[in-house]
C-alpha cells in the first residue's frame, strides 16, 4: 500500500441499520468530496471488521446520482457489524489506520460504536499519531445521551405510528384485541411513538407498555379488561423489552409458565425480535383469563420486526435532512482542530421546530443508555403524555389522515 | 319505520378490510348523492350483521370533506364482518330490506360476499321483489374470478414490494437467512409482489414461496443452501398459505414434528396470520439444518401481519383511484336497468396501462377462487416470471429507488 500525500479518512457504520443512516454516510461523503485537504475516503465494509480486514472501497469519486440513490435507501450501504471490539480489536484497527495513513475516522453507529471511536482515539492520544474521530448517531431506539433525538428514530416513529393508525381502524372494522409487538430492548421511545396518530382516546393505542415501567401481568390483565369493557376493543402497544419488577423479560418469565422455548444469541441475550413469541404468549393469556366472560373474543397479536427500521420509501423527511446533516458536521467539527466527539442535535427554545447540531464527547455517548423519562409516560404507566407527543411529533414528519363516519 | 316516498339503498362492507375498501364506500356515496331517484343511503355497521339488527347510518348528507378523509382512510369505515349467511340469514336480510324500502343494494367484498348478494338476489327475483344488487370486488389476496384484479391487492401488494426492498437492503447490511411470511391463505399473489422490487438476481427476495406449489420441506432447504452459498445471504418470501403435496399447511404438518400448539379459529382453520409461528418454524429448520457447516449463521423471520391491508399512508394511487371508480360504476351500472353483478376490471391490450370497467355475473364470482397461473411461477417453483412482473407492476404505483455502492 502507498502512501499518499495527504492523510486519508474512513468511514463505517455499526449496529443495527436504521432508514437514514445512508443519509449520515452521504453526508460524510459529499463534504470530504469538497475537501482537498483529504486524500482518499475509504469506505469499511461491514464495520470494523471492514478495517481490521483491510475491506474498503474508494468512496470520494463517487457521482452525485449515485449518492442521492443511496441516501435514499435504508440499511447499512457498506454493510454493518455487530462484532463490539475490545481493546485488542481496537489495537488491530489503529494499527491498519498507521498503515494506511488514515487521519479522520467517522463511525456512523449508537453507543457501543460511540465506544470504540472513544477506545481508537485514546489509542491514537497515547501513542502520540494524530487521529480525529468522530461519531455520528444513529438508533431507531432513540437511546443515546446528550443529543436530543437520534437519526433514525423519527422514520422509525413514523413508521410505527402509521402502522397503529392503519390497524386501529382495522381493529374497529373487526373489533376485538390487538397486541402490536414495538421494537426497543431496554428504552420505550419507539414504543411510545405508537400513540402520535390518536386524535382522541377512542383511537387506539389505548395501552401502551414500555420497558421503563415494571410489567405486571395483573395490571396488564386489568387495563385490557377496563378498556374493552368500555369501547368493546383494545389496541395494544407493548415493547418486545418489557420485563417485570426483577428485571426479568416478560417473554422468559411467560414462557416457563406456558413450557415454550426461548432462544438466546451469542451474548446470551434472549432473541426479542423478528418472533412472535412475546404476542402470541399474550394474546394466550388475554385468551385465557377473559374467553370464560367473552366466548367469542377475537385477539390477534402482529410483531412488527425489522420493517421499523428497514421500511423503504417511507422515511420522515425531517429525519432524513438530519442524518445528512449529522454526517455533514462531522466533517465540519474534524476539520476545524484536533477535536473529536460525537456530533448531537440540539432543539431551539422555540414555539416551531428547530434542531440544531453541536459536538458533545465522545465519552458522554459512549455505552450510557437514555430512558423515556417518567414526565413522558402517564400516571398508570400504560400510556404517554402530551409532553412525549410535543416532544417527537415533529421528528416524524406528517402523518396520514385518518376519517371516520361517526 | 315510515315509508320514504323514493326508493332506499342499502351499502355494507365485509370480510378482511383493505388500505382503499373506503375508496370504494366513498364512490358509491358520492354518485348516489348526485342521484335524485333514490331516497336514503343506509350505511350497515358491520357487513350483513348490521342489516339483520337494523343498525343503519346515513350516508347521503355526507360533506366532501368527511368522504375525503374516510376515503383515505384504510379498513372499513362502516365496519366489517365475518359472518357467512346462510339462506335462513339471507331471509333476514331481504325482510329488512322489504322493510326499509331498500331497492338498491352495494355490497363491498370478497367471494363470499358475491355469494350473499346472489343468494339475496334469487330470493328477490323469486318474491318479485325488485332489487338491484351489486357487489363491489375488494381483497387484498387478488383472488376473485373474473376481474383482471381486485382493488386492495395493488396497496397491498406497495407495502410487501416495499417492505422487502428495504428488508434486503438490511439483511445485505448484517448478512444471514431472513424470512418473510406474507399474507394469503390459497393464493400466491401476495406473496409474489415481494419480488416486484428486485433489480437483479442479487438482490432480494431470492426465494419466493406460494401455495400454488406443494411446498417441499427438503427442496426448500436446498434451494436455501444453493442462494446462501452463492450470495452468502438469503431472503426468502413465504405464503403463509404454503402447503404439502397432500394440502396440509406447512404450519401444521411442522406443528405435530417441534411440538407446537396450533390454533384453530371457529371454521376449524388453522390460525395463519397474527403469529409468527410459520417463519419460527421454518427459520428453526434452517438452523437445525444448516448450523453444522455454517457454525455462527444468522436466521431471522418475521410475519409481515395485519399491517399489509392495513398500513396508513402508503396505498397505491392507481390502486386507490380503481377502487373509487369501481365504486362509482356500481351505482352507475345499477341505474340503467333491473341488473345485477359484480363491478369488474379490465385491462386494456395497449403497451401503457389502461385500466376498464365492465359487469360481471355475480354466479362467476360466487365463491370462486383465482389463483396464481403457473406462467407466472419460474419452473423451479421458487420464485417469478416477468410476465407476472409485467402484470402487477403497474398496480403498486411507483416502488422506492434503491442505491447501491457497488
Amino acid at each position: 500500500m502507498s502512501r499518499n500525500t495527504k492523510p486519508n479518512a474512513v468511514i463505517g457504520q455499526s449496529g443495527g441499520p436504521t432508514a437514514v443512516i445512508n443519509q449520515s454516510l452521504v453526508g460524510v461523503i459529499e463534504s470530504i468530496q469538497g475537501c482537498k485537504s483529504i486524500g482518499r475516503l475509504l469506505g469499511a465494509r461491514h464495520g470494523v471488521r471492514g478495517i481490521i480486514e483491510e475491506n474498503f472501497i474508494d468512496l470520494k469519486g463517487l457521482k452525485k446520482s449515485v449518492l442521492e440513490a443511496v441516501a435514499a435507501t435504508p440499511a447499512a450501504a457498506l454493510g454493518s457489524s455487530r462484532d463490539k471490539p475490545d481493546e485488542a480489536y481496537c489495537e488491530k484497527i489503529f494499527d491498519v489506520f498507521a498503515k494506511y495513513d488514515v487521519r479522520y475516522f467517522f463511525y456512523i453507529g449508537g453507543n457501543d460504536s460511540a465506544d470504540t471511536a472513544r477506545i481508537v482515539n485514546e489509542m491514537a492520544d497515547a501513542a502520540g499519531y494524530e487521529l480525529r474521530v468522530f461519531h455520528i448517531p444513529k438508533t431507531i431506539d432513540n437511546d443515546l445521551c446528550v443529543t436530543d433525538h437520534c437519526p433514525g428514530y423519527g422514520s422509525a416513529g413514523r413508521f410505527v405510528a402509521s402502522a397503529f393508525m392503519g390497524d386501529d381502524r382495522d381493529s374497529a372494522s373487526l373489533p376485538g384485541i390487538k397486541i402490536n409487538v414495538v421494537m426497543g430492548r431496554h428504552a420505550g421511545w419507539l414504543t411510545a411513538a405508537a400513540a402520535l396518530g390518536r386524535q382522541d382516546k377512542t383511537f387506539g393505542p389505548h395501552l401502551v407498555y414500555v420497558p421503563e415501567i415494571p410489567f405486571s401481568t395483573k395490571k396488564f390483565i386489568d387495563d385490557v379488561r377496563g378498556v374493552f369493557s368500555r369501547l368493546g376493543r383494545c389496541q395494544i402497544a407493548v415493547s418486545e423489552g418489557i420485563a417485570d419488577e426483577t428485571g426479568m423479560p416478560v417473554a422468559v418469565a411467560l414462557a416457563g409458565k406456558l413450557g415454550h422455548r426461548i432462544e438466546r444469541d451469542s451474548h446470551g441475550n434472549v432473541q426479542l425480535s423478528g418472533s412472535g413469541v412475546l404476542g402470541d404468549f399474550l394474546s394466550d393469556y388475554i385468551k385465557s383469563e377473559l374467553k370464560q366472560k367473552y366466548k367469542t373474543l377475537r385477539v390477534r397479536a402482529d410483531t412488527f420486526g425489522y420493517l421499523q427500521r428497514s421500511f423503504a420509501g417511507y422515511a420522515s423527511p425531517v429525519d432524513q435532512a438530519e442524518a445528512r446533516q449529522c454526517g455533514r458536521k462531522a466533517v465540519e467539527f474534524a476539520m476545524v482542530d484536533d477535536i473529536d466527539g460525537s456530533v448531537a442535535i440540539t432543539r431551539a427554545a422555540t414555539k416551531s421546530y428547530k434542531a440544531g447540531f453541536v459536538k458533545a464527547n465522545l465519552k458522554d455517548v459512549a455505552r450510557a443508555t437514555k430512558h423515556l423519562p417518567r414526565k413522558f409516560i402517564n400516571r398508570a404507566g400504560n400510556g404517554v403524555t402530551q409532553g412525549f407527543v410535543d416532544y417527537a411529533m415533529p421528528l416524524t414528519g406528517g402523518l396520514p389522515v385518518i376519517g371516520k363516519l361517526d
